[in-house]
């Protein structure tokens, strides 16, 4: 398998070689479960709502006592007392009776629909004239309408969105069993690789890769842990390899560019663990490396900072929800959008562009950004970018493409 | 301004009465800048790259030195030395001479292009035989191609991505100037409201609203702030609204469902401050407050939590970007998908409608979701909405809409 792979190749390798990493549960508070992925199917314990409601302010009815009325002939109904806000209705509502009621108040026992305030008259003496016909049912929401009691609600695997706490508070969930985050081990490698905060000197750059990852492996929802620069030698390479394996879920390395740096790292994999894979058709990208060391994932990414994001996107991403069980239904939302520059056919890999996105008259362009190696122009210009497949001629100007956002 | 409001002139009261609240800025780490919105511009305090570098490993040369070489006649050079990586080279390359470079390696003097490895050969006694011409220029990337000292990298009033900690890291940025979040004091009022983890009684309904809320303005980058929840009380919602406005720098309320329940909290904005609307055409959400107490802009939600929702990624969360210094260039991205049901005309009231979405051979349909009331399965099942505006005649089975991701 060290043969450059395909795309999709990769991917199914990665599947088969981790498909099965689960990083274990854990129980926490409804208030941190927005981005969580849950571990365990959520069941309702109760029916929602818990009783029959109103859903407009006006009077509880039988609803046959109103057919046949109209503005000219209203029907006359004895108002026998009102539904407070909060408390249990007492009330019972008979034939030719009827009880004010406010929107979210119960119904009254024997009433089957509810007349809006709108369409009635208080003629005085407790008599009230309603001027429009309610079918049974109207204006009413039953109990357990929205949920029933033992009715799955979620399925395990699913990842919590802001909507959903408010599902799960209207459930009157507190806890929910979710999956732990992986621990994301993060190491930049390269003799020529200076911290950030660090002013490089001539032939130096700076450790740009373990503050891209970092931030990605957040957005993912797992958890970063950095372990600084490593140089391109092979005992200080493999220390820090082997602590990373002792310490986390996953190991990510960031490549020097060179091919003796490449080689270093490989070699020091190879030493502690297998490597399954070195080389993607993917542009950028290609000098990728998938291995395992003591049993955990490991991915060497590129050196190119570029290359690194789509590469994270591409395959790290879903590892890391994989191994947190997570279950994809959905693609990502994308930007429909004109091309304003042709993309010229790939040769056979897959490719990714990073792209600029314009509104005019409520129609996007996309200005691909080529730049030679232009990495901070690519990425302070990029809103987003676009798949050419492997087998694609390219894309040609006016062409409308879909915009993956960054 | 206290008739019922078509959404855009709710959007424009928002702007014109509380356009102006900036919350401030502070100093942060670069660690934590995503999601942060840019209060400076950013400018280049250096070039990038900072020397010549080389983008493949292979020779230095002079690319005219290559020209009309081929595989049956290459170019002979001499092998002056190599570039070490991290290291400033010192090295002058001469015409006929080249010098070994590695990825990312700085250009010896005088040289102005690179031959990649693949098309070189080793012919012993330090002499290297090129077999393909380049141009000048060709596999390097020159000092400041990327960026110059001092030019605007991103403008004030940018939300950070990802990829923008990248290219900050890229300049050596330490420490950002972002807005700070402002604090968004929340309270849910209603004698029939009782806190989420508790059972409801008979007539009562759990307090949804006040945890949706939190969730949604962390969501969109600011500090939600609970105040629990507040009985139709008009002296006690006063006391709790006062202090939410000394203590915040924006009120949530979320409303009683019932008219009685609404009157109390008007008559209570009035009494502390000043009502600018009540009442939006749009559903659901129609009992929408706009306020101000004490400098303080409020927002009084509706009672109903889909309601809730529409209205806060309508109105609040644009608010609070706003009071950010947020300039949002782009819509949100959309999935493109296929209805399976009709949705009528909404007669002149812009409409929100949560929609189900499922792929079918690359082929995303989606699937409205009408029901009456029924908060948690239009919670739980939707994965975005889409928006009917006000003069649409409805869509058809089968047409083709936008959903916004939810």
């Amino acid at each position: 398998m060290l043969h450059v792979a395909s795309c999709e190749q990769a991917k199914e390798l990665l599947n088969l070689k981790f498909g099965n990493r689960y990083v274990g549960k854990e129980q926490i508070a409804l208030a941190d479960v927005v981005n969580r992925v849950l571990a365990q199917s959520i069941v309702a314990k109760e029916d929602v709502p818990g009783f029959d409601r109103s859903t407009v302010d006006g009077f509880a009815v039988h609803a046959a006592d109103t057919f046949g009325s109209s503005e000219s002939i209203p029907a006359l109904l004895r108002n026998i007392g009102e539904v407070t806000m909060g408390k249990s209705c007492e009330l019972k509502c008979e034939r030719g009776e009827c009880v004010a009621i406010p929107t979210g108040g119960q119904l009254p026992q024997d009433a089957d629909a509810v007349v809006m305030m709108e369409v009635t008259e208080d003629y005085g003496d407790g008599l009230v004239g309603i001027t429009k016909p309610v079918g049974p049912g109207q204006n009413v929401i039953y109990r357990h309408d929205d949920v029933s009691f033992g009715e799955e609600i979620y399925s395990c695997g699913k990842r919590l969105k802001t909507t959903d706490i408010g599902a799960l508070a209207a459930l009157g969930v507190t806890e929910v069993l979710v999956s732990k985050r992986p621990i994301v081990g993060i190491l930049s490698t390269g003799d020529e690789v200076v911290p950030f905060d660090v002013t490089p000197r001539i032939g130096q750059v700076r450790d740009i890769n373990s503050v891209l990852l970092s931030a990605s492996v957040t957005r993912t929802g797992a958890l970063p842990r950095r372990y600084g620069i490593c140089s391109d030698d092979d005992d200080m390479l493999q220390e820090r390899i082997s602590a990373m394996a002792r310490e986390c879920d996953v190991i990510f390395l960031s490549g020097g560019s060179s091919v003796g740096a490449k080689d270093a790292l490989k070699r020091s994999v190879e030493a502690l663990g297998e490597v399954y894979l070195h080389g993607i058709a993917v542009k950028p990208g290609k000098p990728t490396l998938f291995g395992e060391v003591n049993g955990k994932p490991l991915i060497g990414f590129p050196g190119h900072p570029a290359a690194v994001y789509f590469i994270y996107d591409l395959f790290a991403d879903p590892l890391l929800r994989g191994m947190m069980g997570e279950i994809i239904t959905l693609p990502p939302p994308c930007y429909k959008a004109k091309l304003t520059n042709t993309i010229p056919s790939n040769h056979g890999r897959q490719e990714y562009i990073a792209v600029s996105l314009t509104t005019e008259e409520g129609l996007l362009t996309a200005d691909p950004l080529m730049s030679k190696s232009g990495l901070i122009t690519q990425f302070t210009r990029a809103d987003g970018y676009i798949e050419v497949p492997r087998d694609c001629e390219g894309f040609s100007e006016g062409d409308w493409v879909n915009v993956i956002a960054l």
